[in-house]
């Protein structure tokens, strides 16, 4: 029988990106997605295959959930999360914990009352908080909440995986970027694309521009993670998931000025960082991944020209 | 005005220290425990203190808890928490998550509501796992979902306190020991005291008895709490709370039988651990509090024996 595997979140970005790798492999694809961020364009291409089958549910419904894991499933990607991470005075703490750390929680009863035995955990680099360089070894400090939850998903997982028995897998992601993240208020890309098509003379960039970071396509995201299942043995494991170097917020804005054909002049907010909470500039230490096999094809700015390239043509 | 300190499991065995030594500091002090393992024969003698107020609620009821963190509090001691850990196939799950991490999340809730600005918060050593030597800069991976979710705890308080404006002290404790932990089922000295009471020709101890842990005597270790507090300046911290040296679980029962006068033959239930989760034996590296000033007066022994003879002379 084919493998069956459950992704939540798997209308989002990564998600519907893994969901088709997987269906390509043979395998029983399930998405479960209540579509808050997740989009159905991006899993329309794969509802005529009878191995692929959408739930539109949320997650934090367990009676729902139940039946998605239910008749044999052998292994859950746990890609449903929080994005809207940004700190305001009217920030939502409690979504950060309801959606990100109870929902794992479920998931993990879930699991266990089913006997799912592999569970791939998407984390972030939010986790290691204000550094320069993060590698997988280092103390832990995160400085937002999305980030403390995040860790939170990971310590959990650990222990309930160590003391029940499975096997998990858990992807501290650096920026993931995707030809098809429109608009999303999070991403620097879709962001200043929506800005210059709304102005093309004038860009408003977020900081003074300098926050560097690792970068990585969404189709190289997808291969590593399905690279790290299929080759790291350990009971319980977590891998930085990027590329080697990065790239700047302003360097973004040149090529997708460069892309567009539009030469605005560029106003900075002011500051270091884009929001409270967010760590400006890290480089990403990729070398556990290294020592599994797998390494970023592309640098952070090729990534990032990719990404552009594909959310021009969609055109939307 | 007099300073207002809220307790919250302030009737059990340290939280009860805790708010005596804050009451002869002349401090108001407002314990909220709802007698679940804490026992209000420790908290019997403040009735009297004018300074002193009872709160017989749950944390998790937060208008209680609003009530409780009313009217300028000054600072809240954060202690309530599930304290059975024993991983069995009947594990309470559900109680890890809901008693340590959304109690701690509901009471930074209202704390932030009512602009409480200070918060100590009790983790343990469990936020380690399974280490020879824990000191605070380590790489936290518990094996325990009671350590998970006190690592949890420790990381959402950080993130709050360094997104809300507030000052956190987190304390990772070795065994605390008291001459008031009477019978409690997971503690080892009242444990083996009561089984000797029952049968003082037979002794069965969990493991092969060589588990070997830093024990502190409860009084050292609310000492160390506002030795703490009153000198670490840091916006969030952490500091190792315990003695430099441990004690095995065979040296201890050796310790009880000495007091008591009797000579079981010691039956061992065998393995290295006492229980699923549990980590066996560890040191504890205390230099961190000792850079700020404060040593354990007595060795984990004398803390041991300490605890013994109140534990005997109280008679219970």
């Amino acid at each position: 029988m084919n493998e069956i595997n459950v992704i939540t979140g798997g209308a989002g970005c990564i998600g519907s990106e893994l969901a088709g790798a997987l269906l390509q492999q043979g395998k029983h694809v399930r998405v479960v997605d209540n579509l808050s961020t997740g989009r159905i364009e991006h899993i329309q291409e794969f509802q005529s295959n009878p191995n692929f089958k959408f739930f539109n549910n949320d997650i934090l419904c367990l009676t729902l959930l139940d039946e998605a894991l239910s008749g044999g499933v052998d292994m859950v990607w746990h890609l449903a999360a929080k994005t809207d991470i940004k700190f305001t005075d009217h920030y939502d703490f409690e979504a950060d914990v309801r959606e990100n750390l109870l929902a794992t929680w479920g998931l993990l009863r879930v699991m266990r009352s089913q006997r799912v035995k592999k569970l791939a955990f998407a984390s972030s680099a939010a986790v290691y908080g204000d550094r320069v360089v993060i590698d997988e070894e280092m103390v832990l400090e995160p400085i937002s909440l999305y980030g403390a939850t995040k860790l939170s998903c990971e310590t959990v997982i650990r222990a309930m995986a160590l003391r029940a028995g499975f096997q998990a897998w858990m992807f501290r992601y650096c920026s993931i970027v995707s030809p098809k993240a429109r608009k999303s208020g999070n991403m620097v890309i879709p962001d200043l694309i929506h800005k210059l098509q709304k102005d093309p003379a004038r860009l408003e960039i977020l900081g003074d521009g300098n926050q560097t970071k690792p970068s990585l396509l969404v189709t190289e995201c997808v291969d590593a993670m399905l690279h790290i299942v299929g080759n790291c043995k350990d009971q319980v494991s977590i891998h930085n998931i990027g590329a080697p170097d990065a790239v700047s917020v302003t360097r973004q804005a040149e090529l997708i000025c460069e892309s567009m054909g539009v030469q605005p002049k560029f106003h900075y907010t002011g500051g270091t960082g884009g929001w409270p909470g967010d760590v400006p500039s890290f480089n990403m230490c990729v070398n556990k991944l290294a020592q599994l096999g797998w390494r970023a094809k592309r640098t952070s700015e090729e990534s990032v020209k990719e990404a552009i390239k594909g959310l021009l043509e969609s055109g939307e």
